[in-house]
């Protein structure tokens, strides 16, 4: 039960003014909770990827800077966390933008309650959000439907119950009898470690597989329908979303089988025209290489090979059946951005 | 320098009449020899993948029944051996193939001798094979094509310079100019540990990618060829071999991108008619869970997470550009059960 000024989500949780967060490098082998003392440690929980998820992050650094309020933090020092923690990662536009409400409500010269007040409402505005993609998206769910799920967009990357998996779990909640195959989402595996344990806890039945199974059970037809998030959405619809992500819309496509996007609006960008604009992050050889988990690190690659490590990849507009988002499910993006 | 009855392979070796293999669980970052005592020690490295590749694990019986008679193993000891050998895979036909030939021999009165020539004999002619492929594959790779391979298909699975990946050492040799990209192939990662570790020896530029990644390489116009094995082709050309093998085909066919089988004739099975009369081999949870390799044993799902995990899948026949077989390059398959 949450205290009025206390908020629990899955891998974050806020109480008498102390943060503390899950650490997700560990799981599922370990939940282990930090307490976060101040901004710098926060700060180093999300660069060490600890804390992931981009709604998560933005919200973990809103209820910091309460908390740092709550314990005498003065104006100048509080600006200063602000501006570390906004540019603790520069592609996640969720911390930037829950940061810049915070700033505007210390320029405005709110209190340590008023900034309390300001972080509890971001919080409760992400968990609405996500009640509400999954109400809309359980509209697409069929009775009885084998869902195809990639990357993790559960209740571990934000207040709520999340995106993509938001739905799911709210489908099982409704009785849908789902059944769920989860990518394994090389090279991080957020599929393998998290979408598992999540669906795990919330009792909905899956089978892991590795990404390139997705292809023949599509061709069996034991899958009736793909659900995945959004890093980021282009004015034209174009998606763009964790790398895999367009080989199954290509592969949806082909067996016919419908592929939906769910993510709050949030996460349009309406600066970016299309696919085009929307930069791709290479990240580190080392990750393609091996794996880092709990256990530690393995390389099974040669030590040197060359590696292309894209993070991200882009999927088209017309391969998209719809964009579950918080203000319904638009089977067509021009027609949602005439609308709204 | 081969001695005339010694042979030099790039994971077996057999000289003065003793086998030894190249553990390729341990690649690549050790590069382990065994020699091998008897037929039982053999029997233990097959099943352990130290020996793996169709086409290697039949040589290196028929090399080993060789050894054997060689050292003086009576006739019935011989054939007893033969038998535990042939068992030691079940699905690998080949090795069945080989062991009927030695048989054969053993049945009519062949001397160690002659048992060593008919080994050496099946040796040469698996050489010759790919060596066949190779040319015959090197009419498909256009000068600086940039091709994406599957699985391992090289010198390490066979007598020569392999299947799939012999067109590209030979076209690397023949100076094509080519560049690879390396499917890592999860969940036993043959491409990440094996193909790159070929690929290095023999001086290839590649990159190593997650299978994931594929698609969007497609999409943005880096790939210009897709070339992987086979494990049995039916007698309507619909090909199974590696698990996904079939996404990349339909990736391949959405993106217009020439998709090649090779194979020699001996993976054809006319007892086949199509697809669907092709078993699929389930294999164990915990290769999905996590992985295994040189450095040790990893499991980074939860630990009793349900697992979907088909080694193989099965391409459709249309889907294929065409199949480079030891006696030509065929675009329509009735055309080469016509001909031959």
């Amino acid at each position: 039960m949450e205290a009025s000024n206390d908020r629990l989500a899955t891998s974050l949780r806020f109480r008498q003014g102390q943060l503390s967060i899950l650490d997700q490098r560990l799981l599922p082998q370990q939940e282990r909770w930090h307490d976060c003392a101040d901004a710098d440690e926060l700060i180093a929980h999300i660069h060490s990827l600890a804390v992931r998820g981009a709604p998560l992050i933005g919200l973990s650094a809103a209820l910091m800077l309460a908390q740092s309020a709550l314990r005498g933090q003065d104006r100048t020092g509080l600006l200063a966390e602000l501006e570390r923690l906004r540019a603790a990662r520069p592609t996640a536009v969720n911390l930037m933008n829950y940061m810049d409400r915070m700033r505007s409500l210390i320029h405005a010269g709110a209190n340590a309650q008023e900034l309390l007040r300001g972080a509890l409402a971001i919080f409760d505005e992400d968990r609405a959000l996500c009640a509400r993609l999954a109400s809309h998206g359980l509209t697409q769910v069929p009775q009885g439907s084998r869902i195809l799920t990639h990357c993790n967009t559960g209740s571990l990357a934000t207040a709520g119950i999340g995106t993509a998996i938001g739905v799911i779990t709210h489908a099982h909640a409704q009785d849908r009898r789902i059944e769920v195959f989860v990518d394994e989402t090389r090279p991080l595996l957020q599929g393998a470690r998290l979408s598992c344990w999540e669906l795990a806890r919330a009792g909905v039945p899956y089978q892991l597989i590795c990404d390139n199974m997705a292809a023949s059970l599509m061709l069996e037809g034991r899958i009736d329908l793909v659900l995945v998030g959004a890093d980021r959405i282009a004015a034209n619809g174009d998606t763009a979303n964790k790398v895999g992500t367009y080989g199954l819309a290509v592969l949806a496509r082909h067996h016919q089988i419908p592929f939906f996007v769910v993510a709050p609006q949030t996460s349009i960008d309406l600066e970016c025209p299309d696919a085009s604009a929307i930069p791709i992050e290479q990240r580190s050889a080392d990750e393609v290489r091996g794996v880092a988990t709990a256990q530690g690190q393995m390389i099974w690659s040669p030590d040197d090979a060359p590696v292309c490590n894209p993070a991200f990849d882009v999927t088209p507009s017309e391969l998209i059946s719809g964009w579950i988002l918080d203000n319904g499910c638009w089977t067509d993006f021009a027609t949602y951005r005439a609308a709204c």
